[in-house]
């Protein structure tokens, strides 16, 4: 058996390496149009910065690595041009010396990949201007940063590589803005969950211009300018830089798959089964190329992420081999770093859920890392989404630092595994001071969602605020001490402090409905609980009125815990 | 409604305040015999330490403070002497005054806790032993440590609560010894877990004395000689020591219990149901006391950690205020840490397993913490128990450093929701370089485990080396360079590296079986697989050389990871 992989990176690498190991005899070619294979991409907006210091961390992989491991033909500097179905040949390009030859196949598969998506706009073929996808672009871009770092730097796009960059440059010496088109960084965020980042990457000094298009680019002199539309709060703008990186997303690389007549599916990726099998015979496709099925909506979906691009690798060389092998979906579980703050998220966001049609409830903490007694805790924001009527983990997102990632796992398995949301509350998970509470925060939130589908609490949201203000039938109650409420609160929130709630309870309206606040969101919850109990009908604001400051004046959320659950 | 609660530490304390929560008119009376209520009893060591400067982050719950939000009756310094089962009452002795008194209970809830186990040895009611409970018993022992910051201690036991008292004790400048009675530290632990423990311990430069049982004790002096009965290894000995820490295991405090005829099980435990309920009507029992079904062996067990507790103070409540709420049982989720490394498991260890009677198969992993290319990875030791047949997970131990407690609490997840080992494969975690690999470690382990189950690969264990170096019919076969072959390997093993073994293959018998080791176990599964594909019948060593000599030498394990899976 022969099989020619195109594409010599993340899912196409693992293709060939679980190929060799379930055959021996097979013969394996791996074409790659780039020098390397198998390389760190993840790690390239770090070697840029230097955080990764050696180029031969990256490329650890080389050809003849993977040929003496795995008897594996790699072939780098050779561009696919043509996928012949009926003949089961490939026709390819030697990038070194130009000939041009056929490669027969038994199985194909496809691991081309996705790359940046590049605006048709004037200038954009400016030589400032860079895209970042392989090892060549990488030192290409290194060399010209470090040859500006005094300069400055335009980042085109606020997604993973984009703020990767940012922070790389920044860490360089370079000036570095950012430019989204829409109103948040991040869309695998919501947006009250991306402002926490804009809050941080503003206090870093990146200028974060959101809510503009780029018209174009304009070279003058040994640097260029990004030509920025008018908006209702600003005119037209040039912002000059020295150098631009084009980060606004990735589209599927299918071409060849196109003129092969292969199917494709949403934003030209390639349709696959969950054997990675395309609509041709014999010829399988991974990684960031194909379309998925999201795990959770249960709809299509193209989710450029490593993680699924590996698992895929492996399951087409199952299945090439006769091992009934199959991919269960995407559930998008993304996690990154930004100087000390981790943003990280799974499954659907409330976007998400409301594009799949999805009745969902969501639940915002506050909880602590770890024991708030034990030093160093940091607190986080966490948000989880859950179905109505069937309470079924839809999807969550953290922000914060320490233990934001092992948070997001356990959620993840947790909806990976179709858990309830109210199983949160008994997952028996590891305690001791240094690494979590002896209720973490999974099972906090577990709590909180037990209290939401069995109807004993009710709540409401940050976005309600404006129309809860107008209403004149209910009492506003902001629920912290009178210090906490001086030093900010909500105009038509009278202050009674929890402790004091229930001397003072009497000055409320039994009639109205009465919605309360804390700073967190858990003495508004004992408040609720007091209330409820003397017959008041009660809603507890999710999130606190740190929530509530961060998302609507994008603050800088303070990372201080407070103890043993109970806040000032 | 009244209820009555005995003990206002963990249980006692959660289920008064979720009491409240749930019953705004309630009558809520807890009856605390120490001075202090809902301490932070997990942070006692490290406030002996110094790790925690101030005895207020320990003590913040006062009984004022709670009744101030929770309306709660707190009263410390109160010992019930008996429960009166027909009259519904308890007997309470005022430790302050001498006064006794009755107090009523519609309900009633037990959570008395755990003491500490105390031998009934010669001696061992010198002042110089100390025993670690309460927040008294920390003041006291702290106060004596730093007067005796030069002298030295020695802890008996090598538990929780012992093993953190050596690093703090040590922390302070004393000199430690811990004397333990089985072989290994840590029981949670299997011994080849254990003993990486051990090694750092003593490099830490902590004596540690195991297999050796205390005989007594011996004042002389301003301080004490504990001594040490003979052993195969050693003779009688007499350590001497300014103060003793008793740390070896707890027992149930349950005489009240009994006495009240409580049906009783293991160890002198409370029988609980699901719904935390006594074999008294009205009487319910929590924490550290009762006996929990563990929720993988399906057996009856006593678990003393805090999440449970909490988790159980919550239920008894809840039933209580008549919500069906049921305990799900207790898996022992555990976590510690211990200088730079973390020791962490969940479920079944070999041991539990096999008392359990439960088939089961292993595997060992050393991943990496996060991309090798990323600075600051460090290489972890997992081992993953399954059941054989079904494939069930049954349980987990990971000792090593960052992103330990991540991963224990990914696997306690997937246990507790009852997933296959298999479908480890398929969880799609959160992934960037500085946090896990695109393939984390869970999911090697589920690739690994696939292999298993699939009976594409097969494995031998540290344990049978000694056996299979005895037997003629076989080849070992050390598939690592001859650099790290000859830097130490085990007699009887051949040298052959992974990336000659197509080559030199021939001189190998194809009549018989072939077992080989690499360093980590990665590339001897790739020459097994290369054997195997060449007819031959292989066996791939589970934990590679790197684990064997940890296990059987003691040695200390590198924490250097190795780039991209691919080892040296």
């Amino acid at each position: 058996m022969k099989v020619v992989i195109v594409g010599g990176v993340a899912g196409g690498a693992t293709a060939a390496a679980r190929l060799r190991r379930l055959d021996e005899k097979a013969q394996i070619v791996v074409l790659e149009r780039t020098g390397y294979v198998s390389y760190a991409n993840c790690g390239l907006p770090y070697y840029i910065g230097g955080v990764i210091e050696e180029k031969g961390e990256l490329t650890l992989q080389t050809p003849e690595s993977l040929h003496r491991r795995f008897d594996i033909d790699v072939r780098v500097k050779q561009e696919v041009t043509k996928i012949n179905t009926e003949k089961k040949t490939v026709s390819v390009k030697d990038l070194q010396t130009g000939r041009d030859y056929e490669e027969s196949y038994d199985k194909l598969i496809l691991s081309p990949g996705a790359r940046p998506s590049v605006p048709d706009l004037p200038g954009v073929d400016s030589r400032y201007l860079f895209t970042l996808r392989t090892v060549e672009d990488t030192l290409k871009i290194r060399q010209y940063a470090l040859e500006h770092k005094d300069g400055s730097a335009v980042i085109i796009g606020g997604g993973f590589i984009g703020l990767e960059m940012a922070e790389n440059l920044l860490g360089l010496g370079m000036n570095v803005t950012v430019i989204g088109r829409s109103r948040q960084i991040m869309s695998n965020l919501d947006y009250d969950m991306a402002v926490l980042v804009h809050a941080l990457l503003r206090r870093k000094g990146i200028r974060l211009i959101l809510e503009r298009k780029v018209e174009g680019f304009e070279e003058e002199g040994n640097a260029v300018k990004v030509l920025l539309s008018g908006s209702m709060q600003a005119g037209a703008e040039k912002i000059p830089a020295d150098m631009v990186i084009l980060a606004a997303g990735v589209v599927p690389e299918t071409a060849l798959a196109k003129e092969a007549g292969i199917e494709l599916g949403q934003k030209g990726s390639i349709v696959v089964n969950d054997r990675m099998e395309t609509s041709v015979p014999d010829i399988y496709a991974v990684g960031d190329a194909v379309q998925v099925k999201h795990l959770v909506s249960g709809k299509d979906a193209v989710i450029s992420l490593a993680g699924p691009a590996n698992k895929q690798g492996r399951i087409a060389a199952d299945n090439i081999c006769g091992i009934d092998s199959h991919y269960k979906g995407s559930q998008g579980s993304f996690v990154i770093k930004l100087f000390q703050m981790t943003a990280a998220g799974t499954g659907l966001n409330e976007k998400s859920a409301k594009a799949a049609g999805l009745s969902y409830e969501k639940v915002i903490l506050s909880p602590s890392s770890h024991a708030g007694y034990y030093p160093g805790a940091k607190v986080m924001t966490m948000k989880i989404l859950f179905e109505r009527g069937t309470g079924r983990i839809l999807g969550a997102q953290i922000v914060g630092q320490e233990g934001v990632d092992k948070r997001i796992d356990v959620l993840a398995t947790a909806i990976s595994l179709g858990a309830c949301a109210d199983q949160l509350k008994d997952l028996d998970l590891s305690y001791a001071p240094p690494y979590s509470s002896a209720k973490d925060p999974v099972n906090m939130a577990g709590f909180v969602i037990d209290n939401l589908l069995s109807g004993r609490i009710k709540q409401f949201h940050w976005e309600q605020i404006p129309a809860l203000l107008k209403k004149q039938d209910i009492t506003l109650v902001d629920a912290r001490t009178k210090v906490e409420y001086d030093r900010g609160h909500i105009e038509g929130f009278i202050n009674i402090p929890v402790d004091e709630l229930r001397k003072k309870m009497k000055v409320l309206d039994p009639s109205r409905p009465i919605y309360v606040m804390c700073q967190s969101g858990i003495r508004s919850y004992i408040a609720c609980c007091i209330l409820s109990g003397c017959g008041y009908d009660c809603y507890n604001f999710s999130g606190g009125y740190r929530f509530y400051e961060a998302v609507t004046k994008e603050k800088q959320l303070s990372e201080e815990t407070w103890p043993c659950g109970m806040d000032r």
